[in-house]
């Protein structure tokens, strides 16, 4: 049986080795001419320069985190002695991916530019191939370092031989999902400020007062907006999808471990199941970007077709792969295990239609926006808000759904089952993350396309090549939009397996307790005496024993705390971006009065300082939501103890899910309402109607760049700082 | 002991009567000029036409819901027989509320205006105690309807005899709430369609494209506009906090009769304990109204000051009557529920300060605003949105800090002690909403002074009397803002106690299906065989029972629903508002371009259309959002029964509190940007920083009297249809 887990660190070599290969492949490629080459250069040591600064302040938390954790596990012995490493090893995969795939795409910008020149299919690769380096970066890496956990643990805690083992094993695997996490919160938030700051600053005086156009090498914040390209939507969202992909993963495995434990060969499957799939679909993912390439002279929708084709591909693999593999497991239900996966991949797609319907120049939401510019910018607000509050129907009820259908098939229909229901709404999360690979290099690729067509533009290559990235750029718009969809998804479900896991953590906790006091007192006035009473519990039992019911004013207020939380973060980032804004209109302000020439193209901007005021702009702006983020949780697991930090993350959870999808939505319907508005109608560029519109969009950039992502990361590290925190509740907390 | 009873019909009695007296005391001033009184008139014709179309609209869903309750009382025995006629006059009584206060508020302005000409004193006295006449008729009426019932009912069911008696007496009462909900609804929503969608429609037309001031007798849509404030700020505020008011003690009384079921006498003393405290803070509202009045060449500082002193005495004042109310009751740890009356006062006190911190010109968050607009309007929008998310955390910690502090002074420090603790929580509740009579007043008479200045504008009154009925009005403003804090935080309150007692409403329910099956079977598949048994249960146990925990899908689903409803509900209205202000801005260019002489001032506008076109924008845009918060709770009623119906309210109530709060603060903090600005700051009127708060100002509108408002009916409506459907609930649904 075990012998099959191979499979996972062998797809994960795998999936390197192809991100390598793909590499080698376009670093291959020309960069082209020398003015080309000097843009991408500025570019690079832009982003590289910010990633180092990033990287700084992420180690400085790193090590007072890791010192916590090391005072509470060998101090107190509070926590599993694991933790620090686990976290320090999450955080550091996670990192390299960053590193390894921002390094890729600033690479790939010109030369995909140049690869245009030759032919339409050709920039398609370079920038496709670039992306999916990014995307098997993650996935390699993240498998690699669950199979390199699980190896060491099963040494330690031999699983086949006692089933409480498997348990201790996976909720201390679960653990290294708190350095993804937190690695993923600066990542998102710092990208995000530095992106939007400069695409801020660069549009309102570029753009707004200048009258220069985007991209144009006069605008000094110009470097600095395509920098933000990379390291907002490449490294942001990667490490974002890392952190979701190893989670979801790890909580399944977790749930699996608790919901099985009466046999060790049946939990041990339970538990290799999420990880086989993740391994398959790495497989298929590579075929896919293999598949992807165009003809000369496609239109934006045959460029959509190829893109979906090598998606689909990936997809309808997995479910026949999946289906496949769940059979030669035997696992308990697999056809109804195999069904939960469906429904993941299914809700999926119908949040990325939901997604493409709603923000797309297509269909009418957008187009209403547009026509409500003919009365000025105040009406574009109010639509592009009130737009974005009712598109969060359709993801939520796609979850809502996806959540009950997962459970019930799991189940086979027993809705009080609850242990399996659970784990199969963690492999449901699962299957909309199997074919990350492919996905994720869809999502890079768009940054790709967009820095490939501000080095066009700069390095004024003709109106062909122009043409061509323009096309690659205006799908990337697309796969943008539909891949935040996807991100904030996937994120919803993998915090929902995250929550689910968080018992079976407390129970762990619980026993490591019970080994020096003998015993333990749940808050209803229950004490249990010995472990064979303790593991005895359900879940229902739990919750029961520790009243995290909807009457207990103590749950409330964390419904309540975690709400507020949602915006209270969001607040904090769109006034971090517009604080960081300011500062970049007053120096491109500076440059335009002072430096002489510039407008005039005589003169080239100091494009290095305003690299310089996003990076510490970002870096300064990030501190205070990230330590909001890890220190609210905390205490309110202190204070408010198991029933308080349930009601957090559930509050968290529900309104940063649905906050995060009106934001993103709202973003992007107002960024192509402006699109719709350049492409001709009401008036085209230049009308009042256009001016009113670019309002919408400026408005629109924190939201779906900057606050609208950084919630993925903030519900998902809730549940993780809960998680590891969960020996020092059950030990310590106030109620 | 049922004696004291009688003081509060009493009290209801006299609050008309002082209602009466003050209506009359305005009537007899003069309504000024002709010209003042023709204006007068058309407001006022304009007012009645609107409220007599939502009546109508109002009336056929009343017919609906009460054939639907009759059916499910008389033909399926699944309800409270009395629930049809309690639906009925709970909807009548807060109808001639409505009525009444709009009728005074319309006759009020052209009389503030005019008194306003003798001094300033005078302009504040007629303006305040019309508004007077709102907040007694609301209590009054909020009174009379619960003694009229509890009279019948305790005549129907003896409870001094039998304390379950008294439980279905509550319970009963309870269900006349949703009639008061009803008619907020439409109330609420379709005022603030109305009312904004003329506020847009004029401004944009008239102050953006036209360039004429506020109120110009020349902008067709300035009538409408002032009629806007009446129905959206009197008689929307006044049926929202005529229901919450109702609401609070009404849950009160139904969680005093589970928490003190076991002794009769005790039971009546904390059932009558909310209606009493609510009948003191009558007596003590009305002695503050007759404080408040000012000197000539009063600064808004001091005039505020005069408003303040009414409203502090009437609070000083209560918080001193309840304590010896409390001990003369004798009621169960009297000390400790007078705590939690008074930690609702202070709540109540922190919000109202929170709000006036962050929407106020005085203070840092708006000026910071308002130094945004030196970058466009783009700025100003996302540091408005940035300030009012940021603003949510002092309300949300006052309300946290404030249940735990109610349930553990109420339970003298015993956390276990639910039933207890819940009816702290309640008691806070009425203690925030107690001297509501003052309260509303305060509220009442920012729109009739909105109106006086209107009048005055029109009228070509001199600048003198200009300058008193600005100064009137600026008042006004601010009591507005603090109004919505005080609204809001009292909805979240009142639907934390309709919360609380939804387990009391089940109980019956459960009693009344036991009755004709002799057994009930919980979901966990437990089963109960005797009303003893059923009785028996604790609140901790109907939790376990009914799975109404976190762990629970359908909850977690729940959840999700609540807190997406609070975003598409607030999508519908901002959308509505959008449709009808674009239907209005098309009137007004209309009446331009196509009646001659409108801008040279030499023929009058067709005011009347602009009326009936808010109206009907009004009337048919509020349908779908009222439906919506309808039929939702009763669909996840009968699909996800009591888990999934708690989940709805606990996600409804926590994120609908937490988006009101942003969006009415956003929208406040906005408003006064702008006013900062015309104050001369930033360079003053006309500046094109002044222009870019115009448009935040517009952008705000919405937020803050269409959307924000709603959304305290929302959440309170929620409970209130849950409640109502309890017995279907337990009956038939799926889950």
């Amino acid at each position: 049986m075990y012998n099959i887990f191979w499979l996972v660190p062998i797809a994960s070599i795998l999936a390197l080795f192809f991100a390598f290969y793909f590499y080698r492949q376009v670093f291959k490629e020309d960069e082209g001419t020398d003015i080309m080459k000097k843009i991408a250069n500025h570019v690079r040591l832009g982003a590289m320069a910010y990633l180092k600064q990033q990287y700084k302040v992420v180690l400085i938390f790193f090590i007072i985190l890791t010192i916590l954790f090391s005072v509470l596990a060998y101090g107190f012995n509070l926590q599993n002695p694991w933790v620090p490493f686990a976290f320090l090893s999450g955080g550091l995969f996670s990192g390299i991916a960053g590193f390894l795939g921002m390094k890729t795409a600033t690479m790939a910008s010109a030369r995909t530019a140049n690869a245009a020149r030759k032919s339409l299919d050709a920039g398609l690769r370079v920038a496709f191939r670039s992306g999916g380096v990014m995307g098997l970066v993650v996935v390699g890496l993240g498998l690699l370092d669950i199979s390199i956990w699980f190896v060491i643990l099963n040494y330690v805690y031999p699983a086949a031989s006692d089933t409480h083992n498997m348990m201790i094993i996976t909720t201390t695997m679960l653990t290294f999902g708190m350095g993804a996490s937190a690695q993923a919160l600066f990542a998102r938030v710092g990208g995000g400020i530095f992106t939007k700051a400069a695409d801020v600053g660069a549009d309102l005086v570029g753009k707004v007062e200048a009258g220069i156009p985007e991209d144009d090498p006069r605008n000094p914040a110009t470097i600095a907006d395509n920098v933000g390209d990379n390291v907002g939507d490449v490294a942001g969202m990667g490490a974002d999808l890392y952190e979701s992909y190893c989670g979801s993963i790890l909580a399944t495995a977790a749930l699996g471990a608790a919901a099985f434990i009466n046999t060790a060969e049946l939990q041990m499957k339970a538990v290799l199941a999420p990880m086989l799939i993740a391994a398959i679909g790495i497989l298929l993912s590579i075929i896919g970007i293999f598949v992807v390439r165009t003809k000369e002279g496609a239109s934006q929708k045959s460029l959509m077709k190829s893109l979906e084709k090598g998606i689909n591909l990936s997809s309808l693999l997995i479910v026949v792969a999946a289906l496949g593999l769940l059979y030669l497991l035997q696992i308990q239900n697999w056809l109804g295990i195999w069904g939960a996966l469906v429904v993941g991949l299914l809700v999926g797609i119908v949040i990325g239609k939901a997604t493409e319907y709603f923000t797309s120049e297509e269909y009418a939401p957008t187009q209403k926006i547009a026509e409500n510019a003919e009365t000025g910018p105040a009406t574009v607000i109010i639509s592009g808000l009130g737009i974005g509050m009712v598109s969060t129907v359709v993801p939520v009820i796609a979850v809502g759904i996806g959540i009950i259908l997962s459970y019930l098939s799991a189940t086979a229909g027993d809705f009080s089952n609850l242990p399996v229901g659970l784990y199969g709404i963690g492999i449901a999360a699962v299957g909309m993350l199997s074919t990350l690979g492919i996905t994720l290099a869809t999502d890079a690729y768009g940054p790709i396309a967009d820095n490939a067509g501000g080095n066009a533009e700069m390095s004024e290559l003709g109106p062909e090549v122009r043409k061509r990235t323009d096309a690659l750029d205006s799908l990337g718009n697309t796969t943008a939009a539909t891949g935040k969809g996807f991100a904030i998804g996937s994120a919803a479900l993998t915090a929902l397996a995250l929550l689910a896991s968080y018992i079976e953590e407390l129970k762990i906790g619980i026993d490591r307790l019970m080994q020096t006091s003998g015993k333990y007192l749940f808050p209803n006035g229950i004490e249990v005496k010995s472990r064979a009473e303790l593991m005895d519990l359900g879940l229902n039992d739990f919750m029961n024993f520790f009243q995290v019911h909807l009457m207990n004013p103590v749950v409330l207020i964390g419904v309540f705390i975690g709400s507020m939380m949602a915006f209270l973060f969001c607040g904090f980032t769109m006034n971090a971006v517009g604080r960081a804004a300011a500062k970049m209109v007053d120096e491109v302000r500076r440059q335009f009065r002072e430096i002489k020439g510039i407008l005039e193209g005589d003169t080239e901007p100091d494009y290095a300082k305003c690299v310089e005021i996003s990076t510490k702009g970002a870096q300064v702006e990030m501190i205070l939501p990230s330590i909001l983020a890890i220190v609210v949780p905390i205490i309110v697991c202190l204070v408010f103890g198991v029933a308080g930090s349930l009601g957090l993350l559930v509050g968290g959870l529900a309104t940063g899910f649905v906050l995060a999808v009106f934001m993103s939505n709202s973003g992007g319907a107002w960024d192509n309402a402006k699109k719709y508005i350049e492409s001709g109608q009401m008036g085209g560029k230049g009308s009042d109607a256009h001016k009113a519109t670019v309002i919408g969009d400026t408005v629109g950039d924190p939201f779906k760049d900057t606050s609208g992502p950084s919630l993925n990361i903030l519900i998902k590290l809730m549940s993780m700082v809960t998680i590891v925190m969960s020996g020092v509740t059950v030990a310590v907390s106030v109620f």
